[in-house]
């Protein structure tokens, strides 16, 4: 993908990422690292609770999620930080064996008021299973770079005397 | 910890996690697997970024806070899912070397309206680092169960014949 800068974004724009499945295994690797419940890392114990077996951590399904994005490259450029992330619901569980991939649409574009050098870009993130029913959605806002000055780097390399 | 439920909480109540430190190379093992971006993984390439240096994902960041919450067992019993998350700021970089520890306090309690068996607890987590300073604050709504009826089971299981 070519690199993409601020400039390079508008509302209604759509991504759609790569898809990954997720096993038993990775679902409770993942959790007794970074999210010991017993739904998540005891297939046992997660068959007795109301959601009826074991499911992924949501902290594994937003790592998924924002893994398969990064993978896309359209922020490899351009990507200075997430500014703020809202709205993060989870409408089902993510079952060992599910197939998850996500769909990203640019909801607002904004340049920054006090550095000129960059701007937000807000995304409403969507991962589905491969039902294509939503397991995952959130609002993320990234601090992008503008695109830099071609011109006028080029000028102060010549002035370098740099090739 | 004794047992929690849904009774047992209530705006206001506050609790503080154990601390945690986090390395360079913790940094950049969870950056390659989960958030590939130059300046989470690479400390030369983060050298040149806005930030000016290394710092976790936020996903990182995230992850150690929730963490260090579970090993509190404030949830151990009563948990049953994580409903939304919302407001997450990362208002500055964890660095390597930092110590982070997370305050959380109940903001509201709410019983489900439909299911008699469980409600929400809404909690605003503040992840700290050892200046002091927030580096990370989100809210997170929680479902859990209702304290079990102790008397009702007594009797189930004397009909049982349960010792």
């Amino acid at each position: 993908m070519d690199d993409l800068y601020f400039e390079d974004f508008a509302v209604g724009d759509s991504f759609v990422t790569d898809s990954e499945s997720v096993s038993e295994a990775q679902i409770i690797r993942f959790a007794k690292e970074w999210d010991p419940q017993p739904f998540h890392t005891d297939v046992e114990a997660a068959g007795r609770h109301e959601l009826g077996g074991l499911f992924a951590s949501g902290m594994h399904t937003l790592g998924i999620s924002f893994r398969l994005f990064i993978a896309t490259e359209v922020l490899a450029a351009c990507n200075i930080a997430g500014a703020g992330l809202d709205n993060l619901r989870w409408p089902r569980p993510v079952r060992p064996g599910d197939t998850l991939h996500v769909e990203i649409e640019t909801t607002a574009v904004r340049p920054s008021r006090s550095r000129p050098d960059r701007g937000s870009i807000a995304m409403h993130y969507v991962t589905k299973n491969q039902h294509g029913e939503p397991v995952m959605a959130f609002d993320l806002v990234h601090i992008v770079r503008r695109r830099p000055p071609a011109a006028t780097t080029a000028t102060i390399e010549d002035d370098l005397g740099a090739p």
